[in-house]
C-alpha cells in the first residue's frame, strides 16, 4: 500500500484489447490498496502519423506548433485508458501534462521540465480516483504547450513519482526486465532482477534501449526507485535503485553499439594544445565525441582518434577539413564499420581483473581490438562491426553474467 | 480593413491540399489589411473516428472524458492550418479552446460558453499575428476539457467575433450560401445575397443545415455580423444581419422536413385537461413537440395530433399508451411517412396572401393538406412524403423565389 506511478509507452496502448490490458493492471494495482498514478505515450504509430501529417504541409513547421500537434496523441490515449477504467467500474479521471502541473522551460521538441505543481493530481488522488496523466508534455511560462522530446513519457513519469514521493515508479514496456545482453543477439542473456541507476545509464547510453538517460538521471537525482517490466506478461521486471544486494557476478551486463563512427586525425606535430584544437571546434559544432586515443608521438608526429555516431561523423570530417592547415596534419580519416561492446558493473572498480578476463576473451575469440574507454563502473572497446556479434556473446560467455 | 472572423468547417480542412487553400484563404484576409481570427473544426471524419476509437472501449464513457478525447480533433486542425500559414511565410499561433479563452459551464457534452477571456487572442493580435483556435471546445470552472456540442465550433466563432467586436464573422463551408431552397431538390433555387437572423433561424430548424441555431441566435443577440460562403470557391456568399434591403419578394425560402412523424391521439372525451395531460407527459420525457392541431370536438369526443422527430415518436406513443386510460381515448397512431414543407420570409406578416398562395399551389398540385402550422414569419404544411419534392417545387414556383 502506498503510491505507484505507472508509465505505459506506446506499444502496450496500441489498440483497444491493449489498452483494456493496460486498464486490468492499473485496477489491479489500485484494489491491492494503492494510490495509483498512471502515465501514457501516444498509442502505437500515432506520434508518426501526427508528423507525417505535418510533413505534408509543411516540412519545416515551427517546433511550437509541432508541440501543439504531437501533445494530442497522449490526450487520446490518456482519454482512453481512462474510458476503460470507467467500464470497469473504477472512479478515474484523464489530465493533459498541463492539467497534471507539469510546467516546463521553452525549449519547444525537447523542453525540461521546471516544475510539477501536483495540487490537482494530489487532489484527485484525496477523491480516491486513479489519475491518468498525458505523458511528454507541459507548459511553459507563456501558456503554450510544450513536448519534452525522445523518452519523454518516461521523465514525467519518474518527475511525477519524485514529487508525489511515490514509493515506486514502475515503467512498462514490451519487454519484461533489463538483460545482460540484447536477448536477440546474446542467446544466454538473462534477466537482471536488480540494477543500479548508475549501471543502468551506462546500459542506457550502450544501446540497451530500454530506459532513456534522462529518466534514469532524475531516479537517482531524487532517489525514486524504478522498476521495468512487460505490461503483456504478469511477472516482476527490473529494479533500478541506488544499491542492490551483492552478488558474486561482477558485471552486470553486456552491450553492443553500432552507431558509432572512428575519426582519425592522422599525423599531427607533437606539439601542446592540438587536442585542445580539435575538441573546442567539436564542441562549438555540437558533436558529442566518446572514446578518445592519442598515439604515442614518433618522429614529432602523432595520431588522434576519436568516436561519433555515425550520424555526425561527416560533419566532423568536415569541420576539421576546414581547419587541417591550423592542425597541421597529414589528412583525417573516417571509418564507419566499427562497433562499440561493453560490459557494465559496479563491482568493477574494486576488481582489476575484469578488463583482463574481457581482453582475453576477445582474444580467444580472435577479435582486433581498435581502441579502448575505460570508466569505474565500464569497460568499452572499439572493435570491427562485422566482429561484434562474435564479441558480444564470447565476452557475455566469459563472465557468465 | 477591420478584425474579421473566419471559421472553417471539417470538410475544409480535410486533407493536405484543404488546409493549404484555407491557408490562403486566410493569408489573403491578412493581406488586405486585416486583423484575421480563425476557427477550425476537426477534419473530415477525425471526430467520427475518435468516437468509434472510444465505443471500441467502452461504449458508456463518461461525457468528461468524451470531450477530453474529442477536443483533440479540433487541435490536430489548428495546429495543422498554422502550420500551413508558416509555410506561406506569414506570422500566425494556434491556440486551443482554453487558451483562447473560452470557459464554459460544465454540461460536458453539450457546454454553453459563459465567458471568453479574450487577453491572449488580443495580445496575439497586437503582436500582428493571424490567431487560429481550435473551435468546439473550452475549459470549466474546474479546469476540465468540455465540448460545445453539435455545430459548436460556428458558435465558438460567432461567440469570439462579438467579444473582440469583429466587423464581421464568415463562416466557411461546403456551400456557397444559403439558398431559397434546397438545390438538389429545387433547380430553380438561387442564392440569397442577404437573410435576416430571424429567417436564418427558421429556415436553420426546418432542415436548411447551413449554421446551427445556437450561433445564429448569438449573432442576433450580440449582432454579429454574419457571411456564409464557400472555402471552395472564392465568391461571395450570403449575410445574415438583423435588417436586410427591402426586396419585392415576400419570402426568403421553401424548405422541406422529412424527419417527421405525426401521431393522434384519437377520440379523447371533450372535456377540459385532456391536452394538458398529453405534452405535460411529453415534456416530462424531454420529447420536442411541433406542430399541434386538435379537431374540433364532435359526440363528446376529439382527436389531438401532433408532430415530433421520427427518432422521438415511438417513445412518444409508448409514453402515451401508459396513460391511454387516463385520457380514456380510443387508440394512439402513429404515422412516418409525412414530411413538413414551409415558406420563411420577414414579409410575410404583412401580406396575407402567402399562405392563401401557398395553399393554392399545393391545391394545384393535387397534394392533400394534413396540418397547417403558422408563425409570423413561417407557415408550415404537414402533407405526405411522397408528395413533398413535388410540393417543395410548386411552392418555390408559386412565389418565384
Amino acid at each position: 500500500m502506498g503510491i505507484i506511478v505507472q508509465k505505459f509507452g506506446g506499444s502496450s496502448v496500441a489498440n483497444a484489447q491493449r489498452v483494456r490490458n493496460v486498464a486490468s493492471i492499473i485496477t489491479d494495482t489500485y484494489k491491492a490498496g494503492n494510490e495509483v498514478v498512471v502515465v501514457v505515450s501516444a498509442q502505437g504509430d500515432t506520434t508518426d502519423d501526427l508528423i507525417e501529417k505535418a510533413g505534408e504541409i509543411n516540412p519545416k513547421a515551427s517546433k511550437r506548433e509541432m508541440d501543439m500537434l504531437l501533445s494530442t496523441g497522449e490526450l487520446i490515449s490518456a482519454s482512453l485508458v481512462a474510458m476503460a477504467i470507467e467500464g470497469m467500474g473504477f472512479p478515474v479521471v484523464s489530465l493533459s501534462g498541463w492539467q497534471a502541473g507539469f510546467v516546463t522551460d521553452s525549449n519547444h521538441g525537447n523542453a525540461r521540465i521546471r516544475r510539477i505543481d501536483k495540487e490537482r493530481v494530489q487532489n484527485e488522488l484525496d477523491k480516491h480516483n486513479i489519475v491518468i496523466v498525458a505523458g511528454f508534455q507541459g507548459l511553459n511560462r507563456y501558456d503554450d504547450i510544450t513536448t519534452l522530446g525522445r523518452g519523454g513519457s518516461d521523465t514525467s513519469a519518474v518527475a511525477l513519482a519524485a514529487v508525489l514521493g511515490a514509493d515506486l515508479c514502475q515503467i512498462y514496456t514490451d519487454v519484461d526486465g533489463v538483460y545482460t545482453a540484447d536477448p536477440r543477439l546474446v542467446k544466454t542473456a538473462r534477466k537482471l532482477d536488480e540494477i543500479t541507476y548508475d549501471e543502468m545509464l551506462e546500459l542506457a547510453s550502450l544501446g540497451a534501449q530500454v530506459l532513456h538517460n534522462r529518466s534514469v538521471e532524475m531516479a537517482k537525482k531524487y532517489n525514486v526507485k524504478l522498476e521495468v517490466l512487460s505490461s503483456l506478461e504478469r511477472k516482476s521486471g527490473t529494479e533500478v535503485k541506488e544499491v542492490i544486494k551483492v552478488e558474486k557476478m561482477l558485471i552486470r551486463g553486456v552491450a553492443r553499439d553500432n552507431d558509432v563512427a572512428r575519426v582519425s586525425v592522422v599525423s599531427v606535430p607533437d606539439v601542446p594544445g592540438i587536442a585542445f584544437k580539435i575538441f573546442s571546434l567539436l564542441a562549438a559544432r555540437k558533436i558529442n565525441v566518446d572514446i578518445i586515443l592519442q598515439s604515442i608521438g614518433r618522429h614529432g608526429t602523432k595520431d588522434i582518434s576519436f568516436t561519433v555516431s555515425r550520424s555526425n561523423s561527416d560533419i566532423a570530417v568536415q569541420a576539421l577539413e576546414e581547419i587541417k592547415d591550423v592542425l597541421g596534419c597529414e589528412q583525417i580519416t573516417c571509418d564507419k564499420t566499427v562497433s562499440k561492446v561493453s560490459v557494465v558493473g559496479s563491482g568493477m572498480v574494486a576488481n582489476p581483473g575484469v578488463a583482463a578476463k574481457m581482453f582475453e576473451a576477445l582474444s580467444e575469440a580472435n577479435i582486433n581490438i581498435h581502441m579502448i574507454s575505460t570508466s569505474e563502473i565500464k569497460i568499452s572497446v572499439l572493435i570491427d562491426e562485422e566482429d561484434s556479434l562474435k564479441a558480444l556473446n564470447a565476452v557475455h560467455d566469459a563472465f557468465q553474467v
